[in-house]
């Protein structure tokens, strides 16, 4: 350990590696805690949430939903002949308002107290010392490992140029894609399958399982299945093997064939651990390669290092890495004391129409699941959008304690609903708040209501008025 | 009161006037409660609000989001031309599926228990008794009365013809008028000026007053009226007065004169009490005319009679008038021993675009409000949406009791804020749970964390992502 001996050229209370959302959060929390501290990232370019993230893909499905919502008028008595979609001004506006989130992003980092950023990469030399890609070293207290994570894609899809995308890349098209296959059908993939559609490019999706967007409860999935496949080909099952061709891509599977101009790898995405030299940490890696850590104090083992946001690894959505970042800087500013907190329930969602929210406990953890059809539902149908199923969970009690919703408006009820599980709600108090008719969240009561049943819990009021 | 010593030509133990959503209400909840019931109402033809009331104003919102969706699109890329409006077409949807749902309602009439539905008018020849305009008398141990609501036409307005229109005549147009005049600046007003004026109908809103939507705090007013007066024209402290013309209705006011095809008369709507002979049951009345009652029992004085519903002229809306009903009927049943309920937050939508939320304190009930303005929200811009205001208001230790919003999504936003404040959270609490990004939700946090600094709440994660 001679090492340690020599004065590092920097030093600071908390180093945070990487400036993403949870670097960023991190730092906040730590020098808001009192500690001195070290952002450092490589060429920061903004989060991945306003590059190729959340927002982009936001803007990408919102132009998407222009699109359906023009097809879907006819319906009410308006017509608007087909929608003509100009690709390169749908991808402009996507690239202009993505760059103007970049550049808030990048303003909350120069923002920073001078000399608090370090535009260079880190490798860990022991655990209170880095090594700079720049030869300088860093000793710390306490260190926040935050380097996010990285597209994974397929060998087989490795090396066929330009043709096959990630969510780094297919944002920088200028143009629509012709004919699309997405490779994955978790939630990004989903996502850019259908909109792409809506958007007039011929989209396949494939995926070696049987899942849409990870949905967790089978009628839930059942529900949302055939509206999803009312826009992309479906192909579950199923693992193509690419080869190239001049112009595109060809896909050929068992039973099948077919060429693409492109293919979208959204496969997962993986944390950017590599360049690290974790094993100079002598942390114990759980089977991702990722340090065991304490969700409530985002501590890796008993050591000084912490650890947030994608490159733990755990729940890949922003809210959690935010709340990742703010924990580990805090922690890691007050190391070895530590507070931890209470995490909220699993909340995320997929911004699929309908869309797809996914809160706390699984179908199978749910002594009690009870189901609203929003085919049915009344505001629903008044928009001409009735579709999809909500699944929500309850203890043997009537406890809300989960949901899956693929309904009109999931994303809302989402928020409602993680709130009443917070709040240690059941199905009848929530029941006694007011909901407001005719809306989406209404459709939310007979499900209550069943669950009231099976509990036995009274009902003040089980009146429903038309279309809830 | 030699009267009463006649037996009745029916019995039971409570009788409800009126089969609307409150009287519909009373009577499951009294007969739940194990009282034998009669619901007597006059040639039912479905509730209000599924005849004329939010069901098709609501179809018709649907469709002019529909035009307004279209006219949006280009911003993203996509044109559809200019949208052809088929009026006949909007109105007959608007139609079809408003029947859908006063079916309905007629269902859970005719599916009441045989002989619990009388078809007559009743009146009161004293508390516990009624009589029918067929002639017969009906005894009951107690009374709701459920008699709903009926629109106030001003004098000037009335017996102009077919061409001045209210809530209860604009919804059987077979088409779209050409041009209308709205009096009346209030939800149903607002919500069907700017809903007309988007299907392509010129319409200007009239009001002898200046709040438009009743919206009760100045800033969120402030941005709400030029998002509205884009797409109406507003003369607000204007009381015109209407002339008869061949084709339409003039009407002249100080300083103008304009000429409509139609005129819809949107002033508010009184307590349907007239007919009932309320002297006989010598309750003491309020200055609506309407019997003095307990908002926690529905119970009017300490009589026997209980009123729910529009009738009571206090929330018009359709949740409350469910709860008064379910309320009134339980304790209808078990009177003279009353059960009072807590009532719920005050909660009110108006769906305009972007929709006005009223929820729980006013600004001047709340010792901390702040504000968030949605011009700058992250999803509202990405959706091409962004504008409006939201208001959050607290007590002095940052507990939040109120809100009005003006904003996209505030239907969604109201419904998470009215079950934040029946639980009694304050905004640090609020900031607590999972906000989504990005989403219309998180455009909330920043108002939030202005409470708590205001009245010194510690706050766990201060991070915004970008757009948030």
């Amino acid at each position: 350990m001679a090492m340690t001996d020599t004065r590092p050229d920097l030093s600071c209370d908390v180093a945070i590696i990487g400036a993403g959302t949870a670097g960023l959060a991190a730092e906040r929390a730590a020098r808001k805690a009192g500690a001195r501290t070290l952002l450092i990232d490589d060429g920061f370019k903004g989060t991945l949430c306003a590059t190729t993230g959340c927002m982009p893909s936001k803007l990408l499905i919102a132009a998407a939903q222009a699109a359906a919502d023009i097809a879907r008028a006819g319906v009410m008595g308006i017509e608007a002949g087909p929608a003509r979609i100009d690709g390169r001004r749908v991808m402009a506006r996507v690239r202009a308002e993505r760059d103007r989130f970049v550049a808030a992003t990048k303003e909350s980092y120069t923002a920073l107290p001078g000399e608090t950023c370090i535009d260079a990469r880190a490798r860990f030399l022991e655990r209170t010392r880095l090594e700079l890609d720049d030869g300088r070293t860093v000793g710390a207290r306490s260190v926040v490992i935050a380097t996010g994570s990285i597209p994974v894609v397929p060998k087989a899809f490795r090396d066929l140029g330009p043709r096959v995308l990630t969510s780094d890349t297919i944002f920088a098209l200028d143009d629509l894609p012709d004919h699309l296959a997405v490779i994955g059908s978790g939630p990004l993939g989903a996502e850019l399958a259908q909109a792409m559609a809506r958007l007039g490019v011929r989209v396949a999706l494939f995926d070696k399982g049987d899942r849409l967007v990870g949905i967790r409860c089978d009628k839930v999935h059942d529900a949302f299945g055939p509206l999803f496949a009312g826009d992309v080909t479906l192909h579950l099952g199923c693992s193509p093997e690419p080869s190239p061709l001049p112009d595109g891509i060809r896909l050929t599977w068992d039973g099948g064939q077919e060429d693409f101009s492109h293919v979208l790898v959204a496969t997962g995405r993986r944390p950017a651990l590599d360049d690290l030299n974790l094993s100079e940490t002598g942390l114990d890696l759980n089977d991702k390669g990722v340090p065991r850590f304490d969700r409530s104090t985002m501590q890796c083992g008993d050591s000084c290092i912490f650890i947030a946001g994608d490159a733990d690894a755990d729940a890949p959505v922003l809210h959690e890495a935010s709340l990742d970042g703010a924990t580990a800087g805090t922690n890691a500013a007050t190391w070895p004391d530590l507070s931890p907190i209470d995490r909220p329930p699993m909340f995320a969602i997929a911004f699929t129409d309908p869309p797809v929210a996914t809160v706390g406990a699984s179908p199978q953890d749910c002594a009690i699941n009870a189901f609203r059809d929003y085919s049915r539902q009344g505001r629903a149908q008044v928009e001409a959008r009735a579709g999809g199923m909500a699944r929500l969970g309850a203890d043997a009690r009537g406890r809300l304690i989960g949901a899956d919703l693929a309904v009109p408006g999931a994303d809302h009820l989402g928020h409602l609903l993680v709130l009443a599980i917070m709040n240690g709600a059941s199905a009848a108090d929530l029941l006694n708040m007011p909901f407001y008719h005719p809306t989406l969240e209404e459709g939310l009561k007979p499900a209550l209501r069943e669950i009231c049943r099976q509990a036995s819990l009274a009902i003040r009021n089980d009146g429903n008025p038309p279309g809830a």
